[in-house]
Formats: C-alpha cells, structure tokens, sequence
C-alpha cells in the first residue's frame, strides 16, 4: 500500500506525486459545522481544524481513536564543537528511560491516548561532524527517511513525531539558516541550557557549517543529508509517509519543524497535512512556523522536544473533532435561530 | 465539611476566611519538579502548572481523575432592551440540548474525562431589568450563590464551570465596567452575533445600567446583585465553595471571568485557585483576565461559552500533573547530567 524507495531522487517523486484532502469530505464536513447548535464560528479555530481533520481522512464525520507518538534518536559528530550542555551519552539513557515510561513524552502521550514507539538510529555511530564535510551520505539520509517511512501504523488516525539527540538544536538552527537564510544568531538558542560563551560558541559554528555547505546546496532534501541527522532524516520520512496514508500530523518543537522544513522546502504543500502543536521557547522556532505558515496551538514555554508540545495539543484536536462529529444541529435540537 | 451562608455577609466572611494552599506540598512538589529527566524549566508553565495544583491539592504527586463540569443557566431581564440576536427562549432550548449531549460542552467534557452536571436557575422567572433597577434581591443573590456552592461535588479533584444565558455577555460587560471602569465600549462585544447597530445599542445599554448603579456599589459580591445574573452568582459560588475545598478551578470564558472578579473584587486572592483555560473573541474577555492577572493556556478564538474553553485545557493540566507525577528522576534513570 505504502509505495517505497531507495533514493533521494525516488523520494522526491513521491512527496510530487502525494495526495491532498478529500474536497467532498471537506465540503460536507463544512456545511454540518455550519448547521451546529452554536452561533456560526463560536468554537473559533475548532472548526476549521475539525474541518481540516475530516477532509484528510475523507471522512465528514470522523473521530480520533488511535493516534499514534513515535521518538526517534540519533546522534550528532557535531558534539565534537561543543555545542551541548550534556554529553552525548544522554541520547542512549533517554531512550533507556523512554522504553521503562519515565520521561515526559510517555506521560503526555499516554494522558493523550496514544501508543508509543522509540526507534534508535545507530546511536553508537553519530552522523559525521558537518563542520567539516556533509553529516551523512545519501545512502545514509535513504535508510534513515525509511526507518521513519517504516514506522508510521497504517491504522493511525493522527501522528505526531518526536526526538532525542544530543546536539540535535544545532543541526536544527544550521539546516534553519542553510533553507532560510537570515543570522546565525537568528536560529540559535540555548538549547538545553548553554550558558552565553555556550551560544555564542554554538552560533558560530552554525554559521561556519552552512557557510562551507550553503554554495552547494541544491533542495531542502539535499540540505537534510549535509546538515541534518538520522533523527531528523526519520522525522521526515515518517510525516512523509503519512501524508501518503492521509493520516494528519501535529507538529512538535524546533527540531520537528526543522524536519518539516526540508519536505516543504523540497516541495511546496508537502506539510498541508499538519498543523503546528505548538511554539516552544527555542528561538528558532518561531521563526520556522512563520515560514511553514503554521500557527501554533499553543504557547507555553515548552522547549523539551521527545514530541511533547505535540501530544499535549492531541487533545485539541480530538475536541475539536468531538465537537463536529458529537454536536446535534439546531433541527435535531429544536433551537431557534440556526 | 462545607459551612453554609444565608445573608451575603455570611458569604463574604467565609470568602474572608478561605484557605491558601499547602505550602510543604508546594515545596515538595517543587523541589521535585527540578530532578525530572528533562532540562530545568523545559517544561516551560506546565511546570509551574502543575506544582500550583500539588499544593492545592496539599499532594506533591497528584493525580487528575475527577474533573467536574456544571453548567449554569439563566435568563435575563435586561433583554428587554434588544441586547441579544437570539431569543430568550434559547436558554432553555439550549438546556434540553445539554440534557441530551448535544451541545460543544458535552462533548469536551467528555473527551476531557469530565463528569457534567446541568443547573437550571428559575429560567421562567428572568432576572430585573438591570437598566431600571437591581437585577436581583440580596435573597435572589444569596440563593443562586447557594446553588453553585452546593453544586460542587467534594469529590472532584478540579472543576470548571459554565454558563447559558441569552443576554449574559451584557450582564459580564456591565459587571467589568462597574469592577475596573473605562468606557463601555472597552467591556461590550457581539455576544452570539450582534451586528454594528446592535453592538451600538448594547453598548448604551451597558453605559446606562452602570450609570444607573455605579455611585452606590459597595464591592464585587453588591455589583453581582445588581448587575449579575442568576447563573453568574451560581458560578461565583461554586468558585468560592472549590476554594473550601482545594478542588483548583479553570476558569472559562468573559462571563465565567466576570462571575470570577465579583469575588476577586470582594476579596483580594479569592481566585488564587483559579487558572485562567482560555482567552475568548469577546472583546471583554482579554481586559478581564488581565485585571485578574491571569495568563490564559489557550487562545483559540472561542466565544461560546458554556464552559467550553476550560473544559478544553483540562488535558493541559492532566498533562502538566501526570509529568510531575509520573516521569522518572535523573537519579532513578540513570540520566547523566541532572
């Protein structure tokens, strides 16, 4: 059902060639909001979500019943610029505590309702120092936009994607600047806690790595393989795929929308079926909504990725969802005045 | 367990008398909030959030498991003046509709896991035409405090509480221009659809009945009387009977904030147990929670009350509590750096 591929090139044809909402869906999903026992557009943004919601899943009335969270974890040689308050070690016993339910995503996604997978992408083997040369070969950047592909459930109803991986900001601000230009300074932040020789230290090898890669970059793919990771390859992969399963996405913090970015900026609309969860405290993420077109659910201060702002607006939208689909209209109510 | 008031004065000492939250549970819960398997203050307000409600609670790892949702409902003289785009008879309508499940409420509470009750306040017997005179008796006051307060189940462990009433947004207008001044037109929206002219006319409406009342209102609980309403007394007195309890409260939207500030106004800190869920589209809604000095979680556009834009950040703080209560210490997972 779920086509596959094996290059770069490949991949590029099948986010081209991916489908769009059901219009039919959309349009009797609109007219039922519109004939709801409430004063037209009261649930303010609710209604187009749900309306959204139902046109990707083609169906006018649906429900969410199986959202599905996915972590993936990689490494980064660009450690070796120390650019992170923790050491690199910390990926590996996150994905320990992820598997035995003690961080925070498995707190919000089960709060949430949704299963959970972690997938490790050789945490022993970092992706090379992109200070230096590309992070990872294309046959690298292929495997890891599969191991993404490969783990969306075909029966998910709703997906969000999360990370872990020490250094992961970093490549997150370089492949920001490298696609969108700016400072250095303007995608660079704290990350989990620099100090400010930290950032300023963070900053400019930013900038040095997409100064050495930026002449020679050719598409938000291409960017991905010379400046991203296997965590953020898989990120990609998997909202990819399902785009391809018409199944929609919450988009979490930097990191996942530095990966959205490399689809968007390959092929425009590749993300029309995701929303923004959130805006986290990261700097550069604001800055990334507004070039995705995204507004966020919501603002609370999140900057802890592992898709945590991302389950916490699962159950925005699952009322938003309800209310489409549960609300009696004003002819089955008897009210006046629809 | 809950003590009892017949005369507003009985009311006012008890509101005088409140309890504060449990300061050892705030430090616990505080203290265990910095050992979490996450950087410090990644969380951003969740954090915050979710210590706040451990020490109401006085339980520095908490759980969320009975949410109560109540909605009031009421009717209004002051439709008379033609305030409202819908009838009066809607109230009850949409009452039989909330019996039923079919309005948005019912459907948030639920998603949110939230029990529901619905409270009728003498629909056949509107409330006095506040632009002639008190909209109701201290007796009408006292008795419409009373339903809210004994409305609280002690067994909840948070509570949200809504409204329906056609021509309540007058109500909350006058209220807020009669607590914190301005100008009419600062307080006064479309409520479920008012059109310019209509909006011209509440306006005047809300500028006259606060003229009429303003030089003789002693305090927040004496504007309730006589610019309130049944089901904004009934919500004020289940705030204030909540705080007895420690069960913390989500505040909804203009009105349910407009009940909010006549205790505010009466006693300083008698919304301390109180988070603000949303802010609305109702022009009202933002100068409110300000005055109140309540950031909203959510900002989503809604304008319709009922308790819906609370009941929507339910999951917020359930998401918040679980993080305290459930994530691992750096010390329990063997996370480097904590």
């Amino acid at each position: 059902m779920l086509p596959d591929f094996q290059t770069l090139d490949q991949f590029r044809a099948l986010l081209a060639g991916a489908p769009g909402p059901d219009t039919a869906a959309l349009a009797q999903a609109r007219a039922r909001n519109g004939q709801l026992t409430k004063p037209p557009g009261a649930l303010g943004r609710l209604e187009e979500l749900a309306i959204w919601y139902a046109g990707w899943r083609a169906d006018p009335r649906p429900s969410i019943a199986a959202p599905q969270s996915i972590v993936f974890a990689g490494n980064h040689g660009v450690v070796a610029q120390g650019i992170s308050a923790f050491p690199s070690e910390v990926t590996v016993q996150m994905v320990a505590n992820f598997r035995v339910g003690g961080a925070a995503i498995n707190q919000l996604a089960g709060a949430a309702g949704a299963q959970m997978q972690i997938i490790e992408l050789d945490l022993d083997r970092p992706t090379a120092d992109f200070t230096q040369g590309p992070a990872m070969t294309e046959a690298e950047t292929v495997a890891a936009l599969r191991a993404g592909w490969q783990a969306v459930d075909p029966q998910a109803d709703l997906l969000v994607v999360g990370e872990m991986g020490i250094g992961n900001t970093t490549a997150a601000a370089a492949l920001s600047l490298a696609l969108y230009g700016g400072d250095a300074g303007d995608w660079t932040g704290r990350g989990t806690g620099l100090d400010d020789a930290g950032l300023a230290n963070k900053t400019e090898v930013v900038a040095r790595a997409v100064a050495l890669h930026a002449p020679t970059i050719t598409d938000g793919l291409d960017a991905l393989a010379r400046l991203g990771g296997r965590e953020i390859a898989a990120m990609a992969g998997a909202m990819a795929a399902a785009r391809q399963l018409r199944i929609p996405v919450i988009l979490d913090g930097f990191i996942c929308c530095a990966a959205g970015a490399c689809l968007a900026s390959t092929q425009p609309g590749a993300l029309d079926h995701a929303v923004a969860g959130h805006c986290g405290a990261e700097p550069g993420h604001a800055g990334l909504l507004a070039r995705l077109g995204k507004e966020p659910l919501l603002t609370l201060g999140l900057r802890l990725g592992e898709g945590t702002g991302a389950a916490l607006a699962i159950p925005l939208l699952k009322g938003a969802v309800a209310c489409l689909s549960g609300m009696a209209t004003f002819a089955e109510a008897g009210v006046s005045g629809g």
